[in-house]
């Protein structure tokens, strides 16, 4: 099989390789769709991000699709033909972060796509029965590729206990930005506003739903303190993660608010409104990847509560990887969503 | 103006009474639309609810949208000729219970059409302008009468803690518990069953959207069980109040889950499933009225989110008061939801 | 080594058996303390507990200390003579209840002394390494013997969400309800009331920090209405589990409160206040086991935040284990907790 | 009655002003002992914090206890003689956030000693009944003055949500830190790690129970990852305020740990590691002020669960207030607390 192998900065190759074989509790899938995710592009443009740093080659992409092509001899929650989506990380299962429910922070998880664990930027990939999810009908193998950061717009949802009733900003009308506006309203948000400085994106937030989708340029706080009537909002969601964007985020919350970091910066640290923060006594609260978020994003995605064709606006073949990586690198041809197609 | 007294168990009389002036901070609305709740047919029937006892001549009627009329001096949120809706329990605010956050419990509160305050079914009442909530133009004053029972729904459904992606049955499909159905729906449920006996309000829940509209005589519980392959729900709405509806709400939970008492008895005890109950270690958890549930029901509503047309059966004007209740009390013409025009 | 088994009801006997072998990951235990609980006395009268049965022959015996005698090779956490206790439940650690974080309602835990598994009446047991944990030099053997009561007092704490300056009421001053009234207080409550109709536990329990110990012969609910100036209590902690406490908890809790249920029935059903429950908004939160609770139940008895010496009435050696279960069985001697010496 | 009023920065200059009368629903408060805060400090020397600026001449102190001298007409919670405390802040309470139970971060909260209301370096104040707290016989008047600073340890340990058997870490060993550390310990904490440079505060905390006492010059995340075999801590309490140690509280703690931010930087923004923070989604939690934390910090003091005599280093008259805000803001003869006495 073919497999594309990042060795270094900018520099992918592909290799031929020998299809591998499941073991008793895992599932070999045959790759559908590929999402190209921002980290995958760091990875690609700078071989690393923050501490995690590419040092063998390595198969990137974990946003992806597929159908089941052989099952382990213990394997009974999917079949061969059957149509799957699998969740990326695999924590160990035992330790005490683990069992307490917060196994995304597990200190040995393995990651898809992430050093030293091979990606689905190749024909077929291994995974263990437990975090493979079918699909229903109704879900293309485009959509599947997109409940991974669906998830990750589950969980930012989460952790901002966003409920009936509440007044959000979506700072960043990217592809998370776009999920989480969807995954924000489809947990009972009332109001939905969503800020970038991109016309494209504004429209497309706008084709999704937005409450208001705001020109970031002409100042976003101001414009949803207009919105609120000075009173700012109930939980801001930045999916930028720039030091700007994350001091609008405190700015534009409401007393008592909840600001959820989404965003990943390039930079290791920022400097914040610490003063702001206290005065309203705000959450800031993490987001890293995911947890139960796998069931849920499938459930929107497959009732069109969160839709993503308006995201696609770039699509290409496995052979195409590294266009598909340098199309959302140098922003060509203004990128949201960039997909590859690996099979069918 | 006209007001609509009951003196007694299934005696109403109609007086002429004086207009009542808004005090600085008080809001005067003429009455539009007024629905009727099961507690108005209780104290109709029985004259009591629980220890909730008339013992003088009252108005009753709780759940009603209106015009502004009048304002107070001192009233700055509405002005005359907005379309509102009346938080119709007022909490005395200075408690612990009150500021701590849960003022629907408070030991002080005075509602709306139990004793001893007066209700809507009257042409003008008098509202404090905090609980006084404009409805947008979109909203009919209809829709605008279900703004108190949606406020249940919202409150039950935060009870529950609802969110994405969980898996909820609703007993009972009733008024409360179509709108809860579509609340928890609204919340991010990914599934909401609902269970009836009746045929007319399981058509309802399913032009309302019933992920499954079951009917109750052929087992409720063996249904949900075969629709989760054994597991049970994450949360149960249980919107009948009955010692059976109970049970089955505990059979029906998954370990962990979580049991929403809604529905009022009439009988002061039950029995329930202890062991079943610690085996799952559920939570029962109780529910009294809403609170800061109105923005949330009227945005549901404002959005289309729930939806009332289908459970509108009958509509009578303020002369056919008595005619109304006895609709529900006597379930004359299987009503789900009546209104009583008093205004237009 | 000897081992005592239970064939049926009433019916103990010793069998020799051979010393059974730690497999790699698991840890040999010589047996040190055992304490009887009264899912013991259950199985041994009547056994079963609810739908839990015993078919075959069966050892009890599930809150124990011992010493390392023997590790398998890759254990690391302890080694031969370290002093530990075992967390006698083992969930299945995959499925999504316990990697959501509540592991104790593991659809497919297994448990020790619980039918199938064999318990710690015999003189050696195996444990898996993840569920043994040291017990510090200043806990001796039979406070270790305590660690399991306490984590299921520790558990019913967290459930309660007993947090500083909550007032709490614990119904009976049995083992479980001394060690939670403790584990209420070192968790921040500001009070903490007991009641029971025993006068010497409710010495025990004055002499263990109660705030208040109640006769409850002269009414608990009328007593602690007059202790908090009529307004109930945050949280009452129900460890008697028969229908007239369960009402008591019901009535003795505050609006808004929260009712922990942690004794269980005997009987499969009970008849409760539904009215009271639904007017207060009351909270009733089951207590299956518990989850985390081994290093925090730990602490509190190494730091004497917990302490056990007043509890123990009653001592015997591993000969007199049917001793030691009649004792508990029929109430001679008015025992509170019986401990027996399986080595030393 | 004679009041040390604050004219600008470094500028108190006493005043002879009448006695002021309480109104109907007030208390009159012949003041006993102040502590003086930080903040007290920040405006003498600064004339603001952040943006609240001192305009007009003002009367600083908000740590106090007294004696009830005369009460209103319907006051009916204290009576003369009452020895009591104040909670100093007063929300408006009827906004949202007031009844949603967030009081403390109330838009229109007038607060005691902040401009331009008021505090208690004067012989007389005025409360409203609904915050003046009666204190019990075993606490001092001294100790009084304690409660509103436990009351913001209290407020803290309940963001930061500390329970049984969890490991914090509390930074800086100032009159914040030190009750801090106690109310962790009292919310259930099984180690509470404190770190200070300075000596005499690392023994004051090893008197009132610090796990360990950690010299911040040997590297305090260091130590503490060795006392944790490098898990981090649950919980941080950071109780500086400045850059360093915000960094330190996150790089100290561990997966999913919870940051508290107490202390207040001078600074108005802070560059902090956000990689680190995301890498381990932290939860970054403000504090402003408390909310419902007056009983318990009572309760805290009067059970000696939290002990403040070590914490005392320096005792001034109300003609020596100048020199007591000069030894804080000097840090003459190394001040932990100085506490000023008013009247007896």
């Amino acid at each position: 099989m073919k497999a594309a192998v990042l060795f270094g900065k900018r520099d992918i190759r592909f290799e031929e390789r020998s299809v591998p074989k499941p073991g008793a509790d895992q599932v070999q899938i045959k790759v559908g769709k590929v999402g190209v995710c921002g980290s995958d592009v760091h990875y690609y443009k700078e071989g690393k991000i923050g501490d995690f740093v590419v040092k063998e080659p390595i198969v990137l992409g974990h946003e992806f699709s597929g159908v089941v092509s052989a099952v382990g001899s213990a394997v009974s929650k999917v079949k061969e033909g059957d149509r799957v989506v699998v969740e990326p990380g695999f924590p160990c299962g035992t330790c005490d972060i683990c069992l307490s429910g917060r196994y995304n922070v597990c200190r040995k998880v393995d990651f898809f796509g992430s050093p030293p664990i091979d990606g689905a930027f190749q024909e077929y990939v291994i995974a263990p029965e437990r975090f493979v999810f079918p699909i229903p009908d109704e879900m293309s193998l485009e959509e599947g590729a997109f409940v991974e950061p669906t998830a990750v717009a589950v969980h930012s949802v989460n952790r901002g206990q966003v409920g009936l009733g509440d007044v959000a900003l979506v700072i960043g009308a990217g592809p998370i930005g776009l999920l989480t506006m969807q995954a924000a309203y489809g947990a009972g948000a009332s109001k939905v506003f969503i800020s970038d400085f991109d016309k494209d994106r504004l429209k497309a937030a706008r084709s999704l739903g937005a409450t208001e989708a705001l020109d970031a340029s002409m100042g976003t706080v101001r414009q949803v303190m207009g919105l609120t009537e000075g009173r700012g909002v109930d939980v801001v969601l930045e999916a930028v993660g720039a030091e700007e964007t994350l001091n609008e985020a405190i700015d534009a919350a409401g007393p008592a608010g909840r600001v959820v970091a989404i965003g990943l910066s390039p930079e290791t640290t920022l400097r914040f409104n610490f003063f702001e923060f206290m005065k309203k006594e705000l959450d800031i609260l993490g987001v890293w990847r995911y947890r139960w978020a796998y069931p849920p994003a499938i459930a929107l995605l497959a009732s069109k509560r969160v839709r993503v064709e308006p995201m696609v606006t770039h699509r290409f073949g496995l052979e195409q990887v590294e266009e598909a990586l340098l199309t959302c690198a140098e922003m060509r041809g203004k990128p949201i969503k960039v997909v590859v197609s690996v099979g069918d």
